[in-house]
């Protein structure tokens, strides 16, 4: 093994292609299969484009050993190991033990020491690499080889007895945790108390002989805890550790992860043996982790941090404060940078950045440890980043000539962009800052404060803005983080764990604010000199790490140039056009200026629940007759006629989409009876006949009641109204050389029928305004596809129709039988358990609702081929949605204002995918 | 043309052949296409397999032409003109007019006199005549031709004067009506006038000198009333009158009839153009309508009235009163029979009428007119005729060799056999109907009429025949129709809570009585303007949706030998199985006897709502933790055990489906304070709990919310105790050696996932109990597909479901988006204006839920060929909806017990009909 390890040329590369081929077929492996593959002293078994089955951090460690980047020497035992330990209940292949072993004696060759040699011991790292980086999500164990003649031997080869039985307390820590499932607390009690009895406060104070009895304690726990000794044999403890890592793929936290981040369960984790090198060796060692570029802000700026004397947990934990690793970004007073205390091996981590960051073509995110002065690089893999900062690295490495173009608009999730959007705390009205720590993540945020999760989600379901204050935050808190408006830690640094989630989350964070203390049990905040309970409102800064007290009021975020530079990029790669859902003028002219290309939806019946309009709405749904009906409306068609002039103003020439009247009636009428009463005397009627009207309009399911285009088929002087008002608008616009291209959208259509007549209502009422007027306007007639036998009969409603526009909610709703009002008391049972995939009100169900929008489709274009078509669901501003409708050949999108750039992006992105999907699908 | 029509051999058939191919392939006849066909003595153009171009009347005229039949001859205007004169606009094709005056010129030779001469003139009657009888739908004129001087003619060449004014007289009243639009009570209240004027009762006692007198008076009501004299020109009266009849298709009455009876518009209608005879040409002429047998009990006995000194449509207008045909058929001291009066004429009708049912195969309803002794035939056609006719008249044609037993079979309507089986109210004793609704459950019902389920109960246990008059029906009023004998309801449609639950009982329903108005504080009921009380007597005829005040005497169903032996024949031609929706072991044994093959729908939750399980049921619901909702469920089990037993034992060893548990919970929650109060105390709890707990599971889309399976999703002890209890029962019945086969179906399922968790539980619970009990039970678990992405993710539910129930209620409602509670306010104009062909709660909407429907199983027995599939939605007794279930190769139907005879019926006649596609598709 060792002779083939080390040969190049040919051999190497036809063992290679065995397990690529399988990885892509998806093949189980066999027993004659390739499961291991090492890496070390320049030369790797594997590659980075070996990610499926070598997982992200495997992958790079093999590649980076290809590029001469110092990484201790390993081995990465294969993902599909992961599917066959799970296909057999949790137990490792037999046939796995030998190719281990084999690739043991590599790392012993390359690094020096043995495997559980007394004298000169090899110690050993296990860590999970999956094939996406899930962060905190997978376990690991450090210090792997020691027991209790190995600890001497580590002790006498370091000639520093306190290092070698600290790491021997570390490792059984970890190992207990992680292998034996042992909790947490049950050790670090003995250590708090060790250190009580010592009379110290760090654990760094702890002398060689406390350790040395913290050793013998934690190894009483293990026996009391499991039954057993702590085992002594380095072989079944690695043994164990791998089987443990594989094991931590099936945890719960680690499934809820992936179902939130659309991860496949199959993917499996990859298990990665590496030899150990300490930054905890003295004064010469240290640890850190680096960017290549600020995460934050996405200057060109190597960005890092480091402890002295630390092992690398130390820093992702939050236990102590890191320290920059560049000069300039030291704070006056505070202890020296990495560049400052270790000049050389500053330079050649600045190197080995800038060598993989070119070589990858994107942001590194680092791990290193300095081993008595030697660099040795841990990891290294594209690293997370703000929103803003995404996006200038994508158009800055353009501009760099590192990356194409289409390139730049694929490597920026939409999310992203929505984060660039977010609001920041008014400069203006900032009262003086109570405290401050890490800027860990941008933006303001006000709100009322929580001291747990469940608390953060319950006060967001009630409506409130809410802060999430912890010491520090761990993988169960993640889902109070995303109820949380913002986040605020005690602990931790720009790469803890909080500072991580919650940039990847858009939250706005500051981390390491050492001031805050909280106390769980009585509920108390203590800021410095302030102390808050629940509720409390505070303010945060994410964008410079301060806090304030009170609700400071919000600003509109200021999009950099590469914001729209970005876009621009993303315009020319698009084949949908972007449309917003907007009601009012104002909402209007905010999604132009994000680049909307007309409105998709329009509603009027929120111009109908305006207070000044509610009453003549109300007439006219009380009239006993049509006279009487069509009296009402008359008074509410200079108000609608006004809308529409300003909606068409603020859209100059671009289409607008109508929608009309689409509720029930009484969701116009009052609700409780005081109200009747009040209503009453307004419309000069008795309570009881209000009352009663009330009572006879409510209905069982509105959603499935007298709503929509169905008003109409009963009352169509309502739509005559609103189609008179469009164009009496559109008219008036004409008449002021503003062009206008209105489109008549009718709702809930169920069949041909149904929309023959009302097509025939509203161009009857648009010609004779028209007429009156003396002015042509271009106009389309269209509709909603909403219930599903819309969907399934719209051959026949395509031949009269100009247009569909999908209208997901709805058609969500009735294809599942899911009210959205209602479904509350069960959808998170479902997503949860993982009966449903999503929420299908944020991301489209493909199976159910995207079936009946292919028919939909292929039926209405196959009747029509000219027929525009395009979703205007909350749906419509969905990436993973816009990809389907790109697949579709949709004409649009339409969503929310703010969500216009977002939308503009994934639609170029889907153009890509398409391209790419399209040459896949010609070559083969 | 005369030689033409006059040539027999090759020519006549080489001119038919071209309207008929035509008329297949639905193209528009161009000018050239033959357009009239004459008939007449003994000779036609047209036969009776030519019935979509010449109509019924048509067809037969020359039909009895050819066998030798003496009827006056005529021609037949072609369907195809009608189609073109709507196209025209309501214009007549030019070239129709030489066509016509060549066959006028025909008549004239075959019948002597001549069209507008003032000698001898010839009079015609015009007749529409639609390929389908449409009984008082289309307008007739008759004696036209005559004007001021063919009177004279007519008087002279007849010698009798009288007759010819009052012919006269007529042919104005009825051109005036039909052709002019001149409403009949103007020229009535002149009659009248003119009988007061000369003292006497009837028309007949009118002399001549006052005949002419209302000649002249109607000529100026024509004058007044069109602005233009009577059209003395014969044949302007023609071409008028036959654009009248043509008109008169597009009438509304026609198109709602239409509507109603499924009849396509572009069928169209002929013209029949025909010399008159007169049956009240003197006393040797008579006129009469008479059935080959009785058209009542299906006797096999001639059967007719007529009129002496009368023409035809005095008979059907029933002004006089018209003498048996039948000597035996005479009343004692009544006037003589035809058989008595007339006994040439008599034998001669007699021997025609045998030829003609012999011809036809079928019982025929005939009309005739004696013209001063001689017999002539104006129509046959098929005979109307009762359900228990239609039985009877099928089978002995059979047994009398004259049909096969498969015509028999398809000749008799399901619907018919519906008739057979309920008794019904005495025809001949009704009162005029003081209210109408929808027809909701066929049958009479009369008895004292009561406003409260309680109330219901209690008139029962006194021995009292019962009608419950309520708003609306819920769950709670369940045992109140079962003690009623009749129900009628205010609102709701076909498939409304008081329809399918009468239904299903086999209980008389009219529902949607808008005229009712209940009052139950005062205790009152307003129809339209009567006023009862409680205990007040009225009758209900379901069958026709009309209420009856008073007791109308009851006729008991007969179920004749016939019955039995035509349900024995459908049954060996159809291939689909009969099951029923049966929740009570009564239930099932009425079902069990009307030939129902097994359960295909059990209902659990009526079981849940018997007041003596409801409180059970309450504490379940109310239940704040697991263990306390599974002492609940741990009370509902003997009971629920108890029930299933008594179904199994019922149906012995028949397949029995049972639907576990589908209404959202708050179903069986009290809605007024009074009740929550009481619950509460019941419960010992507080008020507050209580109501607390019930606006908590208040739902804005109950439809749409947390039911069916979704409940054991969330809560899976439901189910489990419900499936314990059926395989309790099970073991329970396997130990008194009763077979049984239970099937479980999952209610609301919209996806494989879910299935598959709720498939798991219910094995696990089965395995469980038949281990405890011993026993080996064989069981199915599968789905109702009634959610939209059911159907549209069938393939993958399929691969883990025994059976699919196609559940079209809800399916309708979900594919459709309408409600069937709250749908009342639009669907009736939806079905009136068109936009609907049919409510499609009564007849599956094809296009959409019958699309999906389509989808579901084709995907499901692609994914599991062997899958069982089946319907048991309302629909499942509708023969449409059985013969595209048979289309797309159901298994089974499931309707309610009383309406297995009807679905096993049109199950033969759908696998009648697939065949004879088959035999169509493979000759293509």
């Amino acid at each position: 093994m060792a002779t083939r390890s080390g040969a190049g040329g040919a051999k190497p590369k036809s063992r290679k292609r065995s397990p690529r081929r399988s990885a892509v077929a998806g093949k189980r492996p066999g027993p004659r299969t390739k499961q291991v593959f090492s890496f070390g002293a320049g030369r790797a078994e594997g590659r980075a484009s070996m990610r499926p089955l070598l997982g992200g951090k495997g992958a790079n460690l093999a590649e980076m050993n290809r590029l001469g980047v110092p990484v201790p020497a390993g081995f990465t035992i294969s993902t599909e190991v992961c599917g066959e330990f799970s296909r057999r209940g949790g137990r490792l292949p037999p046939e796995l033990r030998e190719q281990v072993i084999k690739q043991l004696s590599k790392i012993e060759r390359s690094m020096g020491g043995r495997f559980g040699d007394a004298e000169a011991p090899l110690l050993l790292s296990v860590r999970s690499g999956a094939r996406v980086s899930m962060p905190g999500m997978m376990d690991t164990v450090l210090n792997l080889g020691l027991n209790t003649s190995t600890v001497e031997g580590l002790a006498a080869q370091t000639g520093d007895p306190r290092f070698a039985y600290d790491s021997y307390r570390r490792f059984i820590q970890m190992y207990g945790d992680v292998v034996l499932g042992i909790p947490k607390e049950f050790f670090e009690e003995r250590i708090r108390a060790r250190k009580a009895a010592c009379g110290v406060d760090q654990d760094t104070e702890l002398d060689v002989e406390a350790l040395r009895g913290l050793v013998e304690e934690f190894g009483g726990i293990v026996k009391e805890q499991t039954g057993e000794e702590f085992p002594e044999r380095p072989l079944d403890q690695l043994w164990k550790a791998i089987g443990a890592v594989f094991e931590s793929w099936r945890t719960p936290r680690a499934v809820t992860y992936r179902r939130l981040e659309g991860i496949p369960d199959e993917w499996g984790t990859a298990v990665n043996v590496q030899a150990m090198v300490f930054g905890n060796l003295g004064s010469d060692s240290a640890t850190g982790v680096a960017f290549t570029r600020n995460p934050s802000t996405g200057e060109r700026l190597f960005f890092g941090e480091f402890l002295p004397e630390a092992q690398g947990e130390d820093v992702v934990a939050g236990i102590r404060t890191p320290q920059p690793v560049r000069r300039s970004d030291r704070k006056p007073g505070a202890p020296p940078s990495l560049q400052e205390f270790m000049p050389g091996a500053y330079r050649r981590l600045v190197d080995t950045a800038k060598r993989l960051e070119n070589h990858y073509r994107d942001m590194q995110d680092l791990e290193f440890t300095i081993q008595r002065g030697t660099l040795w690089m841990l990891q290294t893999r594209n690293g997370k980043r703000t929103g803003r900062a995404a996006v200038k690295i994508a158009v800055d490495m353009v501009r760099e000539g590192l990356i194409e173009r289409e390139e730049a608009v694929s490597r920026v999730e939409p999310e992203q962009l929505d984060q660039c959007l977010h609001p920041r705390l008014d400069p203006d009205a900032l009262p003086p800052s109570i405290g401050s720590g890490l800027a860990a993540s941008p933006g303001g945020a006000s709100g009322a404060i929580v001291f747990t999760a469940d608390a953060a989600v319950e006060a967001k379901a009630r409506g409130e803005d809410v802060l999430l204050l912890r010491r520090e935050t761990s993988p169960d808190d993640v889902h109070g983080m995303d109820a949380a408006n913002g986040i605020l830690t005690a602990l931790g640094g720009m790469t803890s764990h909080a500072a991580v989630v919650a940039r990847g989350m858009g939250r706005t964070c500051i981390t390491g604010c050492s001031e805050l203390d909280i106390d769980l049990e009585r509920g108390i905040a203590r800021l410095g000199e302030f102390e808050f309970t629940e509720g409390d409102l505070l303010s945060l800064d994410g964008t410079q790490g301060l806090v304030f007290k009170g609700k400071v009021p919000l600003i509109a975020p200021e999009l950099g140039r590469e914001f729209g530079t970005l876009l621009r990029w993303a315009d020319a790669l698009r084949r949908l056009e972007v449309r917003t859902n907007a009601d009012t003028p104002a909402d209007a002219e905010a999604a132009r200026r994000f680049g909307a290309r007309g409105i998709g939806l329009c509603r009027t019946e929120h111009m109908f629940f305006q207070p000044d309009r509610l009453l003549a709405v109300r007439r006219m749904i009380m009239a006993e007759s049509t006279d009487e009906r069509e009296a009402a409306l008359a008074r509410l068609l200079p108000m609608q006629r006004d809308d529409f002039f300003g909606i068409f103003r603020a859209m100059r020439g671009l289409p607008v989409t109508v929608r009309l009247l689409d509720p029930p009636l009484h969701e116009f009428l009052p609700h409780t009876d005081a109200e009747v009463r009040h209503l009453a005397t307004d419309l000069g009627i008795p309570d009881t006949e209000l009352q009663r009207k009330v009572d006879a309009l409510r209905e069982t399911n509105p959603m499935l009641g007298h709503r929509g285009c169905r008003l109409a088929i009963t009352y169509p002087e309502i739509y005559a109204m609103q189609v008179r008002a469009i164009f009496e608008a559109a008219c008036a616009c004409a008449r002021e050389k503003i062009r206008v291209r209105p489109e008549v959208m009718l709702p809930l259509v169920a069949g041909a029928e149904e929309f023959k007549r009302l097509r025939a209502l509203v161009e009857e009422t648009a010609t004779a305004v028209m007429k009156a007027q003396g002015r042509r306007i271009r106009y389309q007639v269209g509709t909603m596809i909403e219930v599903p036998r819309a969907a399934l009969t719209a051959g026949p409603i395509a031949q009269l129709a100009d247009f569909f526009s999908f209208g997901t909610n709805d058609l969500t709703q009735m294809t599942l039988a899911l009210s959205r009002d209602d479904s509350g008391r069960f959808l998170g049972t479902y997503t949860e358990e993982g009966i449903l995939p999503d929420d299908p009100f944020v991301t489209l169900d493909l199976d159910g609702v995207g079936a009946l929008m292919r028919m939909g489709v292929e039926a209405g274009r196959k009747a029509r081929p000219d027929l525009h078509v395009g979703i205007c669901g909350e749906h419509g501003g969905d990436p993973r949605t816009i990809r389907f409708c790109e697949e579709l050949g949709f004409d649009y999108v339409s969503c929310s204002p703010f969500r216009v750039p977002a939308a503009r992006l994934a639609a170029a992105q889907a153009a890509i995918h398409q391209k790419q999907t399209g040459r896949r699908k010609r070559r083969r």
